[in-house]
């Protein structure tokens, strides 16, 4: 049952409540609460963030001019009630389905949503765009940037404080504090932030917010500043930011409408230099099921509102994060150089359970892929089996690292990419679509994809065992195909492929976990009379170059299929066969790979399906090399 | 004639200079100062630097005990002392050239280089590395890393800083403060190391440094550990850095032995938490040309001891950058929502000419290129014309942000790629290799080519008309061809290539500047009977889709050339042909690239001849893919 919520049902649009009296927006944030609560229990997802800034988004919303105040979320996974209030609460419950609201905040959707976040730490760079567009224009509209204590820990948000007083005299960066983005928070600046709050500071401002509010009910600009002065002086610390050049405001609560709405009021007003307001708040405010769960129930499946209880999925395996977990395990208590890095995913990627086994032998660096590269650079610079676990598309932040650090030095530092290729409800901001191409154009890189979660521990093994030069593993996210794992496992020969199915006219050579797939294409182009081969690959690099060959050779059409866009592995494949002579005398080959378009979300296999990377799209590209259409096929079957 | 360097004479290695006293010290930093003017004014090369580290450089290799202690050089530019007091003095004169040294620190080099670097920012996230690997294998070795102020600019310096004070007790970061990098400092961290030094601790240590060498000829590790406390409580500030959970030291006079020696004695023993040394150093000490140049002599061609008068050569053309910039200008006088923006590379860039025109429209955000790309997002959703112009090498620390917060929102940043492909001196890391793949890659994006200085311009128009997706154009390093440029420039037809020369067996496909090199290819092969067409692709994406089949169709043989590795411009025009059904009946294509290995530097043509890329390797290329071998050819035009 629906909650009851009649005042958020006279709000479509911020400027609905706008002149909302102080009970009228306590009121309103209480049933924006509850409406989230039922909504995201019917279509899970993120929840915890959300919950934790309800007051801070009706704050932001009704003191701030949006849309022409430029607001910007950081992340955007805890922008569901901000969803709710911008004319998108009757599309609410499609969040994250395919077809519906994105998970995150996205352009297209809304003119309230000036800037798509999903990667961490963006916030501040983007608004001091803004802010600097408004400074050539000369328009005075607000520039605000929402960011979380974790995204602190990255270094981007870092290069946009240091320029901010450069860049611009009108900015607000509101510092979401809630003591954990997704794992508990790591790093001096964190213990820095901790002690501003626990400090004699957060109580008297807290109480200095009501009587501000008292003071300056419709507070003009110059009051405001002497109060906003006044609260400065009140508090302790914020020496940091200070010296960043940032006025400091903080610590207040973050869910005490009486305090947000009069300091917000205040700071909108200053323009001579940017402002930091640290807001504290609780992740899962308000639902005792999140409030009481360890990771405040940061993303969840659907669930029942009274209980909590989440709908559990039937896992008809375990999947490849944890399998890989499971096999560093096993390496590791082998071999005690094997140390393990993530860049704060520590139950993302699985090193949870390698933590709580080796508890000094991993490091979790917090959202720094940029130091979590070099890191592991210098610790194998130094003799240290680094395995760097790192999704797909994060490890786009550490690209230059790869490059300068570990490829150019030759240093066998191990990358497990995980969530590699389309990842689903998260949409094309979290695709691990790159990787091949931008790792396997390094020299002395060994390239590695999983078909499978034996072949992933496999790979874990291969990894380990090379210590001469980097590598890299990728595999995708969600479940494995349930088949045995092999314990011990064997590492596998470096650029070395198998042939999976032996045919003669058409050859799939597959990288990753469209094997299984290409399998069942192969079954279905045998039934038309196509005698298939099916290979998988194991390596983009080094290339197996006599399986190339061979399969050119011994076939009229090859096809390769991989979860990555161009400039992957078909298209080394393509440029080996070229340099090899082996198109010159013709090869009805396609390289068949994610589309030239960042895919919206949607289930991962209907992702697949609009890519043509499914076993139907895999014998469409097999019929259309070979010049048969699908009724002729049918024919020569017949 | 060279300088007199007795006591340098006698030291090979930083052994020999171990038992030194203050004296000695001073004579020997005075000598290797005067080694380096000699040296640098025969090869080149990265100056100020080197000068400004004398002292510093003498005093670590004197306190600890390299090798096994680790020193680690952020950028590297400055370690030509280091080099000359570490076995490599009688190849010193041999740096940056074919088969020399390198100009940065190189691991293959010498032990006493354990990580190489030449890109900024690198070290503490290197030398944490080396202290974890330490600490996991129980080892008691130091680690020290010395960073310039500039590179505290860039994130990955916070995301290292941030995370010291977890991974380890002993770690030293001397921050090397000559309140410059390459371009004056940017940034509110900046003018907060200016606080420091402008302060009274400045003085007052200095002072002190000699009095603690009084006292503690010989430090005990108990009286060491106090004298750095007192030291520490007789300096203001350093809060900011003692907030991240540092020890902070300083600021120190960087050229005063008297006051390094003692304090680095002290340092080395602390190993509860890690230490910051605010060393203070100015850049070209010593050598009075450098001392009063606006760039300290940065870097330099040979010169003149006496007179400080650098060689000239003779330049035929104006370098791209500077064409670029030229242009660029031109645009932004016609269009007031042009801005630019670099990361700390405002001369290398040739925006300090845009500076100089519109001083309001350019930002230089530090070495940043993490926010300079999301910045340039921001501006770019807010209407402006950004022109985000970037080294290529450089651009890979901004990829994550040019996939996340410019390509899949479609936003019109034009990226300016200077140093594209081969970059000579500098090496391996500063190669602009990988920016086709890594950028052609992406869904909506636009990338481009100049074969010429022309084309450069036209480019630099096309970039600006483009207003509905993301654009970027690559350039290499040096002069152009001297060809005229045209004004107005107009904008190129997206996904268009041309036909430059028409032949009927053979077609080169050329992407930037190779296109030169390819003409003079085809008269090669012309000359041996083989009628060669070349064409200019222009555009990697788009594909000038129509020029590729024809191409294919029409020629027996089809060669693409490009500046950049595999994964790039063949490897979609393969991919392309592939999907069209174009290399079903044969096609001889051979795709020319970087080879798949990092090439030490060299002369740049030195280095494309090594790559197979100049006219003789196009030829080679072409030959193989025909089947026909140079003596045949050479029959065949008889």
């Amino acid at each position: 049952m629906p909650p009851v919520t009649p005042l958020l049902d006279k709000v479509s649009y911020p400027r609905d409540m706008r002149g909302f009296n102080q009970a009228e927006l306590r009121q309103l944030a209480d049933e924006l609460r509850e409406e989230m609560i039922d909504v995201v229990s019917q279509t899970g997802g993120h929840f915890g963030a959300g919950l934790g800034v309800v007051e801070l988004t009706v704050a932001l919303h009704h003191v701030y001019e949006t849309p022409e105040d430029i607001l910007i979320w950081d992340v955007g996974h805890q922008t569901y009630p901000h969803k709710i209030l911008t004319g998108r609460r009757d599309r609410i419950r499609t969040l994250r389905q395919g077809g519906g609201l994105s998970g995150f905040t996205k352009r297209s959707e809304s003119e309230y949503d000036p800037f798509g976040a999903a990667h961490a730490a963006t916030s501040i760079s983007a608004a001091l765009g803004f802010a600097a567009a408004r400074d050539q224009a000369g328009k005075d509209n607000r520039v605000v940037a929402v960011i979380g204590d974790g995204s602190m820990s990255a270094g981007m948000a870092y290069e946009a404080m240091n320029n901010a007083c450069e860049t611009t005299g009108q900015l607000t960066v509101i510092l979401n504090d809630n003591d954990m983005s997704i794992a508990p928070p790591v790093g001096g600046m964190s213990a820095y932030m901790a002690r501003l709050v626990s400090g004699g500071g957060y109580q008297s401002l807290r109480n200095l917010g009501k009587s501000v509010a008292k003071v300056f009910p419709k507070p003009l600009q110059e009051a405001a500043r002497k109060a906003e002065e006044y609260a400065r002086g009140m508090v302790t610390g914020g020496t940091l930011f200070e010296e960043l050049g940032f006025y400091y405001v903080g610590p207040i609560d973050g869910h005490d409408l009486d305090a947000l709405v009069p300091v917000l009021r205040n700071v909108r007003e200053i323009k001579d230099k940017p402002v930091l307001v640290h807001v504290v708040t609780q992740k899962g405010k308000g639902y005792a099921p999140a409030e009481s769960a360890a990771d405040k129930l940061h993303a969840v499946q659907k669930f029942d509102v009274i209980t909590g209880q989440q709908a559990k999925s039937q896992p008809s395996a375990p999947t490849y994060t944890k399998v890989f977990a499971q096999e560093l395990i096993r390496q590791a208590e082998k071999d005690a150089k094997i140390v393990a890095i993530t860049a704060a995913m520590d139950s993302g990627t699985g090193l949870d359970l390698f933590a709580k086994r080796f508890p000094q032998r991993m490091y979790d660096v917090g959202i720094a892929e940029q130091h979590a590269v070099t890191f592991a650079a210098g610790l194998a610079a130094d003799g240290m089996k680094p395995f760097c676990t790192i999704y797909s598309t994060f490890l786009q932040r550490g690209y230059d690292q790869v490059v300068h650090d570990v490829a150019i030095q030759g240093l066998p530092v191990r990358f497990a990419m995980d969530r590699a290729g389309l990842v689903g409800a998260d949409g094309a901001t979290h695709a691990g679509s790159f990787d091949i191409g931008f790792m396997g154009a390094l020299p002395g890189m060994v390239l590695m994809a999983a078909s499978d979660e034996a072949e992933l521990v496999r790979m874990v093994a291969t990894a380990a065992a090379i210590d001469d030069r980097p590598s890299a593993f990728r595999y995708p996210r969600g479940e494995g195909l349930g088949v045995e794992i092999p314990d011990p496992a064997q590492p596998l020969e470096i650029g070395k492929g198998r042939i999976v199915r032996e045919g003669s006219a058409v050859a799939i050579l597959s990288f990753g976990t469209r094997l299984s797939h290409s399998l069942k294409a192969a079954d279905m182009l045998a039934a038309r009379g196509l005698s298939t081969t099916v290979a998988d690959a194991r390596f983009a690099k080094p290339l197996d170059v006599e399986l190339l060959l061979r399969l050119a050779r011994e076939h009229e059409a090859l096809i390769t299929v991989e979860e990555g866009a161009i400039g992957g592995f078909g298209a080394f494949v393509l440029q080996e066969l070229a340099a090899h002579g082996a198109l010159d005398r013709g090869l009805k080959v396609r390289t068949l790979t994610l589309p030239d378009i960042f895919q919206d979300q949607d289930k991962p296999e209907a992702m697949y399906a609009q890519a043509g990377l499914d076993a139907d799209g895999i014998v469409a590209g097999a019929l259309a090399a070979l010049g048969v259409d699908n009724v002729s096929a049918a024919g020569r079957r017949a």
